[in-house]
């Protein structure tokens, strides 16, 4: 079994977790770390847990909370992250990351992501920074195996890279003029209630915010410069609409000469073809974010329009599944060596 | 009094007409025709109307259907307007048009858009479509005045032409690699039950569809090509988000040389300064479709992206009133020299 | 011109009466006075209004908030209304109130409605207290018409009377037994964000609460037993659906001997005959919230089930108009002789 | 392995019962028919089943149709399972029914039935029937384990039991006056597409229906009287509320004389205190169906209100799970003497 010690228990992400730990046979929560709700069972806070996991929540400094753990997860906005690994790794633990703290590892580039976000440019453990790993199996499965830490990647980044990766890395597209077009579901937002998400505010409200800079985006730039070997630069428009889970990104970019709508899908289909939970579909397929709700698959559609030289392409994941907690399970099977699949295998629940 | 025969009065679009209708004082629903319900009361199909719409639904062959009327509104599907228009034309009415069959003056063009909905391409009535008129007052205003018979646009075409019209005509933006990626309500598919559209399907969906091409885009390049007095070409991409009403669409282009956000805001404002029902915002505002819904507003935000190059501008309407029954009204105060304001102007209702 | 002075105008309840003002004919809106927002034009604070009313919020103790008025409107919670009230009448105006500050003339009940919501028993201005009057002009309009305090009914209220008012005053049902089981859209809790609304946490959710007792049940029964002249007590179950808009309140007692369907309803239709905005149905009328969504109308359908002996009644109002805002507006109308419609003759839009 | 051929695989119902099989262990589908879409696979029809139900539709009269299996679950309406039962037992295998065909083992019951739903009285196979078990297993667990045919209850026929069981047994409330308002999400309607449920047409709209009488309260009469050895008799409002999954019942009727919100917590908790599925609250907890989404768990909180003399009880399900398919597997682990907990032993994803 591996043990696990999850920070930020209570929020969407660790809950997210929770559900998927309650599937896995070989995970077994030994602590749920929270700095709300401390004393209360998780299975008070969110009552459909009942039965399945009813551990109380502890605060970060209770005894309880130092519990020896084959990894720690921390399901935790930036900066408890970069705190909380270097004695992880002491005690011996794997640390996975859903924050920013661990998806730059090189330090020069995090303190620019700090700036960008208003924190601090220091990383408080720059010698772990430099080890970690950014955490999207299908970009670094190799990588994460070996990795102490893995910082998990943004619900948008997922969902952008992995519409683009293959374009990027067999320039279907031109390096400039690309743009990442991105709706998500409110869920993204998470637990915290605010005025714009209130329900009578959100739910007949499309939106786009952030429009002066996204977080996500300098991941999202930095893992396509990879693939690229070149810098590549993206234009990237956050929109919420009014939906629990899902998002759909549509990403554009100019073809490449001589590419065309059936080259650049073969490419998406021979890139992906050993990814278990990454679908390639072509531009006749109907697909949406309800198929892939409640489950880490990606279904990435390949629809270019040739008639105006567009490289066009769809994603569609669960923010909260592929784009946090289940691509977090994954990241962890990768870790301990396991099936990747397990506590993922199922498919989610329609309508 | 303007007395108006209403055909299609049952779908969203002929009863979006009939509540702007009760709010305008100069306006006077004389018959309302339809092929479904016959009749029935307009209020006992649609019961929010009752004491305010009580007319019967009547055959198009009925008598009743045969009133005299100063304009006929089709608010129907294409090919119905281009067999009626050349009767009202000689009962010396004007006639307003929801179809694309009167969107596009030259018989040519129109032969090429009926191909790619799979029509005939012949229209029935060439010489009445020689004489109509776009129907986007913003663009034409003058020309719809004195028309006779009025293309009103596609819904997606107005938050398209509305977004990118300043953009193309100041040339903000280079001519190539212009993106229209939209999201609209469920309402935009009409009233008639589809599985994809049943509540349960819908509710937690969103999803890019008809990615071969949709009827809208022909518009659109028609429209933004007389206003660069050059052949436009956009990549466009539909998308359906789980929402009733309302449109965002978010355009993408590569910045021109020397262009700026701050030069694109102002040629928006200044394209814009005169029209009513148009609100151009900069990036910074927080605007949603939420704030359009049930009023005949559009609201524009200019937002670009300077470090990648990036010209975006989106634009917030309501599908139901700018995008169908609103701009129709707007039209038919046009033609009859009405307040163009008049059933306008007022606020939706929030939240 | 009827000048108003709207305090709580940042709220559902005020911006909905700002929203019926741009319509009516005969209101001016004179200030607006809030404790948040205050400096901002309530059309900043919500857009569609831009245009329509872009008066500034001012705080209660500004100057502007002191400008002569005819009616001051309190959109607020429990006790600003009682301290308002006698500075609006000494200053010649008349007052609208939302609160329970109104609802029971009797200072002895007052004492105990505020006891069970956990204010102080004394009312701030009891001789005011003494001339007020319960504001549903269905049952008080001629009381209405000469008073200087209005106290505007509880949305709940207003829904669950309206269901049971003709079959109490009729003897359709037996005193003893009486239920009111009540759904609500989420705007019925204002527009502040809390945890429970939350989108996400109250999309898929149908909930029951404060199951021990709701504030608007003291108001049920008082109006009920003035009808019965006896004392009518009823359990009241409160819940919440995922909408935004609407109350449908179905409500169950026990049939009075000899009473059937057919005589129930003919008492309704009776009842209601001069009602502007109450349409009664039979059982097989297909009624929903949708019908009255955005409009002051009231949809009452008697439905008895004669198998059971069960007395069964059925209302769907708009929780913020007839249930509030709209309601406020036809006292306002009644207050100042003004036809009770204004405002108010519109339709919803649908969908 | 318990060999599954399941009839109607395409419709919510059928789907639900696959998403269970792929969780359970000791399931394993032979067979998959239905009448639409014969020919493709059934994760073709609904993706988020690709990879995990790859088996095609077959035609009922298709030789793969024949396949022996140990179990055939008809996941059709009524008229289907009385047709297909007797082969199935003639061949060996048990039969669990979806519909009202085997809900009443007496066929004059049957027959009453028959005709309030408008089928001929006649049961196809009247012997069958005699020998078929009422599959509420929080009833009839016994019964049900030897059964060959199992009749699963209707969705608002279970929350409506489970609210009212222990309540009638216990006889903590009168014998006349019991009400059932109950809430529907609209899957409870099925995956046909109809105007009422829209998205645009339901998406605010909370709706009583069928007032004259829903097929489900003649289930719920016959299994309270049994509990009763007494004629039981319930008022029965079906409701419809904008959501897509989830019942909320709320039953009413008078507190027996002597008994208190105290006991008749105490007789609930008493009675489904070795249930797995069922959880007891009493009127402070905060519940919804949410908490219940994706589960075959059921809340059932006890809220009387004392001071009207008024016994309440509200239940909380999932009209797919328990209401439906995690009820109908939870019969088969019964009926093969499995932990009744097989593929059911999972929360829900919130949110």
């Amino acid at each position: 079994m591996v043990r696990v010690k999850l920070i930020g228990a209570g929020g969407y992400g660790g809950v997210g977790f929770v559900e998927l730990a309650c599937r896995h046979p070989q995970v077994e929560l030994a602590a749920l770390v929270d700095v709300q709700d401390v004393g209360r069972k998780l299975s008070d806070v969110w009552p459909h847990l009942a039965g399945f996991c009813d551990l109380p929540l502890v605060a970060p400094d209770s005894p309880q909370a130092a519990d020896d753990a084959d990894v720690v997860v921390c399901a935790t906005p930036d900066g408890v992250g970069q705190a909380v690994a270097p004695q992880a790794l002491a005690a011996g633990a794997r640390c996975i990351d859903y924050s920013g703290d661990f998806r730059f590892a090189d330090p020069g580039l995090y303190a620019e992501y700090a700036r960008r976000i208003g924190r601090a440019p220091e990383h408080a453990s720059p010698q772990v920074l430099e080890q970690s790993v950014y955490g999207l199996p299908e970009l670094h499965r190799g990588a994460i195996r070996g990795a102490h830490v893995v910082g998990n990647p943004g619900c948008f980044a997922v969902s952008c890279i992995l519409a683009l990766a293959p374009a990027v890395r067999e320039r279907c597209l031109l390096r400039e003029g690309i743009a990442c077009d991105c709706k998500t579901g409110i869920s993204g937002a998470g637990k915290k209630p605010r005025p714009g998400f209130h329900y009578p505010e959100s739910y007949e409200a499309a939106r786009a915010y952030k429009l002066a800079g996204h977080q996500h985006v300098m991941e999202i730039e930095h893992e396509l410069s990879l693939l690229a070997e070149d810098n590549v630069r993206v234009a990237f428009t956050p929109q919420v609409v009014p939906m629990a889970r899902g998002i759909l990104s549509t990403v554009y970019g100019r073809l490449a000469e001589g590419m065309s709508q059936a080259r650049a899908l073969e490419a998406y289909q021979s890139f992906y073809q050993d990814e278990r939970f990454v679908r390639v579909l072509g531009p006749d397929a109907a697909a949406g974010t309800d198929q892939v709700r409640g489950s880490n698959f990606a279904i990435v559609q390949v629809a270019c329009d040739e008639r105006t030289g567009t490289f066009r392409a769809m994603s569609y994941i669960d923010n909260l599944v592929k784009g946090q907690a289940g691509n977090a399970m994954q990241n962890l099977n990768i870790l301990f060596d396991l099936d990747e699949a397990l506590g993922l295998d199922q498919p989610g629940a329609h309508p």
